[in-house]
Order: structure tokens, then sequence, then C-alpha cells
């Protein structure tokens, strides 16, 4: 292996990699240039090249096929395992007809309670999105959002007035983890206003974490409409 | 492959396997007689023995290995990827002295809303089984479990006063398939009792189901106190 200077470490050639994924120069099933392609482009030694996409394939974000090259895969966590539902496709999977309704859209700093999951990009303003997911007319979740610009600066881009996040970044980004979370909460006023629940009513939160490497994507909070049943 | 009478179907070794699983006669981990011995003992084939066995390995349920013979497998569910926690180990790992008290064990039948998950064993009295976990001394979880005898015939012979059904069935008995449900409620008088909610207060409830082969094991009802997130 070459002794490549630290702007060519294969930690920087990583680097370059999952910041086109975020940027979706290269999306889920794009299959990638080969390691010489890339080593000629990025100026350092094959190796380095190489070295990189094996961290990154043991990540599980790269697909790396003996014929057909190398890939960025479609379904990372935890090699195909978990996958993020598509509220949309969950409702109209019932039978019922989709809608879908945006609230709010901010740059804000994430509230005390949630901060510290995000790491150091959470000290920034984050991007805020609040929705609500209804069928057949009905509330039947509602989505609280806080997405990571700084891992995926494309959703700055985004509106979300007509499709929602929950949608676009299953659809855009790849991810390494998912964590989950699940708990009751008693309706307060946005619940009521938003779900139209009774102030006070039970509804169960889905709260769920995402990362691409290391990098948090996204921390969502998904509070579903009254006698809401989550199965696995 | 002999022609067997219908008492020594392939079907009929099966049905004996699992008999002999659900009274404990062989229990997870056990190492089961040799295919021949086993046809000696039934009067039956060798290949009735090892069309049976075949099958009940297809479930996960045996573990065969080249040396070593045929064993009850320990966490046949998915072929290890779920595992049923044990309550009281969920609160020692948290650092908090485990607590336990039975609050009611008695047969009947299921409610009419739960009956018809249980199939036909579902149309005659179940085990039904109240108890709280308790967390340095507060309550931590309500179980409300449904056992059916026809499956797990060995429960009827345990008080259930000082070992939680929850514990004792994941120790002695296999399974083949477990199914989740996550839902909140508002507490009722029994909530209030049982956890020392406020009435009304947002409970998460946790029900799960589970099968060893086609048959039902077990319905359980896990309602947790107040502020409790499940994390997967």
């Amino acid at each position: 292996m070459t002794d490549a200077p630290a702007s060519h470490s294969w930690r920087s050639v990583r680097e370059e990699v999952l910041r086109r994924i975020a940027h979706e120069d290269w999306r889920p099933g794009d299959a990638i240039p080969n390691e010489a392609d890339l080593a000629a482009e990025l100026g350092c030694a094959r190796a380095t090249v190489n070295r990189a996409l094996r961290s990154l394939s043991d990540d599980g974000l790269l697909e790396r096929r003996r014929k057909g090259g190398t890939r960025i895969a479609r379904h990372p966590v935890g090699k195909a395992t978990v996958r993020i539902p598509i509220i949309r496709m969950e409702i109209e999977e019932r039978g019922a007809l989709y809608g879908y309704r945006l609230l709010d859209r901010r740059m804000e700093r994430a509230p005390d309670a949630l901060r510290p999951r995000f790491g150091p990009p959470g000290e920034g303003d984050l991007l805020h999105v609040i929705a609500v997911h209804l069928a057949d007319g009905r509330p039947y979740a509602l989505e609280n959002r806080w997405i990571v610009p700084e891992t995926v600066p494309d959703a700055l881009d985004q509106s979300f007035e007509d499709l929602a996040a929950n949608e676009w970044l299953v659809r855009h980004l790849p991810l390494t983890r998912a964590q989950s979370e699940f708990f009751a909460i008693n309706a307060t006023d946005r619940e009521t206003a938003a779900l139209g629940a009774a102030a006070g009513e039970a509804l169960i939160v889905h709260r769920r974490m995402t990362w691409l490497a290391e990098r948090p994507i996204t921390l969502v909070e998904m509070t579903f409409a009254k006698g809401h049943t989550l199965r696995t």
C-alpha cells in the first residue's frame, strides 16, 4: 500500500463516497466507478480506494459483486432484515385512500431532550418537518421529524408539501442502522388538533432514529391515531 | 418406504414427538434417541421416523447434527432471531431488585375478542394467569396471560406463585413462531390497582402470541408502568 497524503487516506476516500451518497450523486442501486477509475479521479493509490470500499462494504453500504462491479446497497440495514415502512403504502395495503398534509417545515434546534442523540450535528439547526398522514380522509399518523442537514443536504431542497419526508428518505437514502422505541402518550393539544384525538386519549408513538454509517440521518416520532396496533 | 398403518404414519410420529416436547419428556437442548431406536420403540419403519424428524427439523424444532445426533432446539423461533425476553432479567440488567406477585390463576374461557386467535383449543377453558413484576418494589409490568393446556399440559402443575409463567415458559418450552403487537391504553381500575397508574394514564401494551409447530402455546399482554419505553 502506498503511503498516501492525509487528504488521500482511505478514510478521506470513504468520506468522499459517503458525501456522494448523501448528495445523491450515487443513489441506492447505482453502480459506482471501478477502483482504478476512482483512484485516478481522486489521485490516490488503488489500494487506498480498495481499503475504503471494503470498509463501506463491511458496513453493508456497498454491494460488491464478482461480475457487475460495486453498487450502492438498496436496503443495507442489518443486511436486509429491517426495512423502514412507507406509511403511504401501509395505508394503501389496507385498501384505504391515502392523503397527506404538511403542517410545518422549518430550520430549528432540536428540543433539549432529543438533542444529544444527534451528536455534534445536533448543536446546529436541524430541518424540522411536521405532517399528517390520512387514511380515507381520517388522520392516521402524525409525523414529527428532525432531519440532519449535514448528512442529508438535499433535504433542504425538498418542500415536503406533496411527498412525505418518510417516503422521500426511504427512496433516496440508504441507511446502515435503525433504532426503534415504542411508548404511549396521553393526547395533548397537538394530537387533538392533528389526529382528532380526544384530550388525554392514549396513543402509541413509534420513535425511530437512523444512521448512514456513523452519521445521524433523522429522528422521527410517528404518533398513531386512537386504537392503532403496530405489528411485527 | 413401508406402508405403515395410520397410527404409525409419519404424522402420528410427529405428533408423538410434539407430545413429548410439550410434556417435557424431551426438553430444549436434550438429545433424542436415534432413528433406529425410535422406530423400534414406536413399532414403525425407520423411514417413517426419518420423515417425521425431517418435518420437525424444517420447522426449526429439532437440530440435526452430523455427529451428536438430533437435539431439541433451544431457541427455534425464526431459527434463532427472535428471543422472548424474561422480564426478571430485563429488570436485573437495569440494576434493579426484582420482585414478583401472583394476582390470580384460574381455568376459564378466553374473552370473546381473543378467543378466535387460539383456534379450536380456545373453545375450552384456558389457564389464565395474572401477575405483576416489580423493580425495586415498584410495579414494572402487569402480565395477563392465557396458556393453552392442550399444548402445555405441564403448566397445570405449576402454581406460578414464585416463578412467573413468562420465565417458566421460556425455560421449558421451545417455540416455532411468535407474533407481537404494540398498542396504547388508558389505565382502567385494573392498571391503577396493579401498576399504581393514575386513572386514564397512557400505558403501552405488548401483546405476544407464540406457537409450537402449529399449536398455540400462549397469548400474553404485558402492560408496562407509566413512562416505559420498549426498545428494539
